[in-house]
């Protein structure tokens, strides 16, 4: 299988405005490999990130030019695999940084949290272990996951209408990821591998670490799409991300009600009082620029 | 058992200048009735909330006068069943009212939804229906239950730290549910039993019937907490109640960090990095004066 | 003129479970004393608000029963002068209270800002002055002004639809105060005078007097607001109070719209349009349970 | 005095991707023509933005290469005139665009306002007049002015850390914008001149017109700001821009005091004092992708 590596200097946006790293064909398989959200330069409780992370966040590996897409059409991922490619994850507080604390844009007068490193190692039983109380189950996932958005150059640190830095975790293996393709050839990157992160991932900082993705790409054409969708096996899904975060729900759960509207054609307030009564709603993220949510359906009803 | 029946006229606020309809000792097992919403008002498709409901939603079965209840106590909530009393439930769509609509407070300039009336009736196979496309399968709970604010009357639509209207689905048989005391006698009331609802009660309105709860009270002395917390076999939570929703989701964490400080006696910032990677979030309600947040984390991590 | 006191114990809601202290009619001339809102406890800066203050804040004179009026007319008050009756005021940064800072509802695991004191006393040239570079000109104006809920009984520090604690300068002398009669007699009620106060009130602490203010009361019949409004001899404004602070905005501008339309018979988009190219909108408070946003128009426009 | 058009193809974004149309010193006098916000195309009544005007809005005369002005400057444009260049405005109601409605952001399922334009004709008292009862008088300014961000090319739509679309009467003549400058060159660029606008901009579109700025630049070197802000002869003014709308305000004022700590050496706590009771605090928008508030404070408190 083709293996795509990032390339120096990492994009830290999504953007039109990168080079393509390389040229895919829908239906083929690749698979890329993944820098942890510092860069790997984050290794010890010693190594502060103010100290000796990088000026930007989250090296995206990409970006890749779709053959065959265009402007108007829908990007689906297939996420076949995601392999942790190191046997330790990393967290940390940032000063200023994180869902518990005022940050730059929720600013207040307070002194910030500490600064703080928390290094993960894998167990034999395969749980990521800080300390005996803390040993997390992988569940790993992407936490950035996006193509290019037509005009702007957004931080790979922001999550929007072309995906981006989500957070969410039902961006896994088994999964299809539905994104708008808003540039010819759509533009898409990936990484910021996550091992594990609780919903919201509070402190801003999830398990992080080095991944290896095998995925392939189907262009729908003529299919616009306003935000992300998830298929699972089970479930049908919309991310919203905006601020302040009933935004980010309404989003969510109005592109599900438009979802059940055009493709699976149900009456307009039949599907908001079906949205009301079975979906789902969970947090993402509360600590990146936008707030990410996840509306759910599950599949028995679209039958 | 003992049995309590709602008295008219209800009450509409949570608060203390209602009189209590029972005194009841902790331990004691008693059986609450319930009103639906709208008082049983709203039977039939044809029945419009604007036309049929009272002026007040959420009639209250209560207070009831906790005996050896102070100030600054916590009241454990144990809920040892719920029981549907009906074989149909109601659920609709109010003018400039749900999530994804303008409304009162979120004000447009736009016209308003349909006023619309969903019946569900009951199936053999349990499940509630209200065609063949959407049959629900019932997981009852009570929206409302709290007790009464120290200095305030508050409606029986607003959730807050005294619980109220959360329309969380963990209120629910088997869990337990901590409200703070905060008059003597906690004056606590519960109501609007839902057989369903999804996550956010997206348009405000739940599979709404009246019901019959069974629970027991148990006071723990001078315990003061500052929100809502339910306890289920495998989980604690914590609610927060606010606007915008991120304030719901820092106070739902920021209380399950202290809990998991004060009671189980973490490090404060291991507390924040565990609920960063193991906790979860979801949307209650979409809706209310409030919108109420429920942060989980599995007990697993506290043994 | 009468005079009305205070009583004791101090009413801390609006709401109509007070008895009223009073009762007065349409026209007639009162003057109300009003204690500040720490009921003068803090009087030097080492008086930290924590260790002297009671358990509530805003003492209300009242409430007032307004004869003749009834649920749905529309409460007029015509501020006929504030007069300051302390030649010193209090100002104080309060932990995990004010607007930039932590609170207790937007709430992170940071340290409070320090408690602290500043005490203005009263100069030659009438300013009040905390140091030479701190002498405020003062523009006295009342903090509280509310009728009751019909339902709840609200803190005396929450701004809502019933006028409540706005912290809107333009509640001041000269002005005409509408608020809505939700209850038979009004239940008015107002306290919470300030010296001065920035627009926002950032640190959730105006210059806090006791004050006597000179009003007289005006009952339309069956004119029902859904909001405060109020009128000076240059403009006419809508006072919104909400969570996050553009709903504030969205309510101000729109029943400043609403009432373009009913009352000055504008086309609704004119409306829509006039409030867009020539409206104001200042922040009055962004530190109280609901923020409140004052939107403006000129009376040259009404003409 | 020199004088730069706009080029085509107009530039859409703030940002370092779009090389600079002219290059300018400091202290030099640059005359800027710039467009309307709909590059002229809605001149009448029937050209509906949705069927005559671009794929995107607010083209900018830019970007200036400024001589000497490197990343962690500051950049001062001193606004000597801003002339309008055309006799007429228009004003328009977008479908789901603006304060008073359901947006993309802010999503309902609620039909969209009806698409209206509104022209403006300069009458011989030289007000603009949409008819007898619309006659606003002209208070020009610059709806976008802003410098490149480091990394991303954000949308002339959005206002943010480096100006950009803020729609802040406060940008005029006789003014001082201070901005960061975060590129080497800053990049400077402007467009979406207004006639008039009312605070909120409650619509989303003010008086838009063609205009004439002159201006020049002063580079104030090793002076990072973290937001932008404005002097004039009378008042210091910072500006935050964020979502929801309190972030905006903490944001505004945060800035203020540290302004008031960093160059006038205040005391922090008297800052935040001096900032609560003599601060203004006013909505530029409510309407953009970020909400644009300005805090001020009298000059007279700086001496």
């Amino acid at each position: 299988m083709r293996e795509i590596h990032p390339v120096q200097p990492y994009p830290y946006t999504f953007g039109k405005y990168h080079e393509p790293i390389a040229q895919v064909k829908p239906g083929e398989t690749v698979v890329l490999y993944t820098e942890d959200c510092f860069e790997g330069r984050v290794k010890l409780e010693t190594d502060l990130p103010s100290q000796v992370a990088g000026h930007y966040l989250n090296p995206q590996t990409g970006p890749l030019y779709v053959e065959g897409a265009e402007a108007g059409d829908m990007l689906m991922v297939h996420i076949d695999d995601i392999e942790l490619t190191r046997d330790w994850a990393v967290s940390a507080q940032i000063p200023y940084f994180g869902g518990l604390t005022a940050t730059t844009l929720t600013a207040t007068l307070q002194d910030p949290l500490p600064e703080k490193v928390w290094i993960y190692r894998k167990q034999s039983d395969g749980r990521f272990a800080y300390s005996d109380r803390f040993a997390i189950t992988p569940h790993p996932f992407m936490g950035t996951m996006g193509t290019a958005p037509d005009l702007e150059a957004l931080s790979a640190l922001t999550p929007f209408t072309h995906g981006g830095n989500m957070d969410v975790p039902d961006v896994k293996s088994g999964n299809i990821v539905c994104l708008p393709v808003k540039v010819d050839g759509a533009y898409f990157s990936t990484g910021d591998c996550h091992v594990a992160q609780g919903e919201g991932e509070a402190c801003g900082v999830a398990l992080e670490i080095s991944g290896k993705v095998t995925l392939s790409f189907e262009v729908v054409k003529r299919h616009p799409i306003a935000w992300p969708r998830i298929i699972s096996p089970s479930e049908i899904m919309t991310v919203g991300s905006a601020r302040p975060m009933e935004d980010a729900a309404r989003i969510a759960y109005s592109e599900l009600i438009q979802w059940l509207i055009r493709e699976y054609h149900f009456d307009k307030w039949d599907a908001y009082q079906l949205a009301s009564q079975a979906g789902k709603l969970y947090v993402g993220n509360m600590v990146d620029t936008y707030y990410s949510l996840v509306a759910k359906l599950s599949r028995n009803f679209l039958e």
